[in-house]
């Protein structure tokens, strides 16, 4: 007998390609569901289903959205003239986390990188540039991820700003609260050191 | 904003029920649902429905199965006197993946475990001890996990089997292929040297 019974053979297919489910684990989880009640299991295919359905991208800063207009974008208590522009949706909650920042935000879905084949233009730069062009942007702070491809796409955003007379600013870089200068990578280390403040 | 937008939190919330999945997975997971096509996520709400639906239990050995008895139960090539008993579904898998074993199966859907409050009424020995009074069995397996449930539950239906006259035997306990002596915990070296065989 090669494999399990063809409907939990499909499922473990299923669960086997999201990210970070290995085999074993695939395997797991199908047999966990087919142990579940009926009625969790409907819960577990429809929360699927609706998630899908129903979320889609704000028209303003392209973050997720149940609405045409997101939660934060619509929330007139919001700054509207400062943009932190990040990677992903994900990035958006990491800040509103912080009950800190009360600007708003612009959402790329992804980075500029030739390796994968991404250019500028697909990745929402253009209607980043829209916005701005409709006037009454102060400050655009880059938030993408200090790897390569975010600072080459901070970078590439940024030029294009300048010209416009907009502030663009960058997350600071340095040692993490907590962390232990032994164990930082040089970069981080340099970048400490270049970016250090009076006491 | 307390958390994301409420149809991605309700699958994050899913997600976060199965076993093995940490919140941060279960977000990762989400992200990746929504960012999936439309088909793709048809394809995977469909193949959990589908399994719950179509997976039933073999009405002979138990097992999981898509027909009424199962594909190993109602292959006549398989020595039908000889009844491997096995904790769950997966551990038949586990066997058949040899291609060695030539009979057939039980699954006990779990263990005897006081601790959980499950008793012999609450797994399949009920359906063993028939399946044994219909005659025509000659040895039984033992082969629940070296637990101390499996073991009080390889116990428990050894001394019920017994009396009836069948030869009721128990897997090998020892050093595990491949492994290494100084590594090997007391009680698994112990067994290993009361179990020893002659060359």
């Amino acid at each position: 007998m090669a494999g399990f019974v063809a409907p939990l053979d499909r499922l473990i297919q299923e669960f086997d390609k999201l990210p970070g489910i290995a085999r074993k684990n695939a395997q797991r989880l199908a047999f966990h569901i087919i142990n579940m009640d009926e009625k969790q299991v409907e819960n577990f295919a429809n929360a699927i289903i609706q998630a899908k359905k129903n979320i889609r991208i704000c028209s303003v800063c392209q973050n997720i959205s149940d609405n045409e207009i997101c939660s934060i974008c619509s929330d007139k208590t919001r700054d509207e003239s400062i943009i932190c522009v990040v990677e992903e949706a994900k990035d958006v909650f990491a800040f509103e986390k912080l009950n800190e920042y009360k600007g708003t935000y612009h959402v790329l879905h992804g980075l500029i990188s030739p390796m994968d084949r991404k250019g500028p233009d697909d990745i929402k730069i253009k209607e980043l540039l829209a916005r701005i062009a409709k006037g009454n942007i102060k400050e655009v702070i880059m938030a993408t991820n200090p790897t390569v491809e975010g600072e080459a796409t901070a970078m590439y955003i940024s030029k294009l700003l300048k010209p416009m007379g907009i502030t663009v600013s960058r997350l600071a870089y340095g040692i993490p609260v907590g962390g232990d200068l032994e164990y930082a990578d040089e970069v981080t280390l340099l970048r400490a050191l270049e970016g250090r403040n009076k006491f």
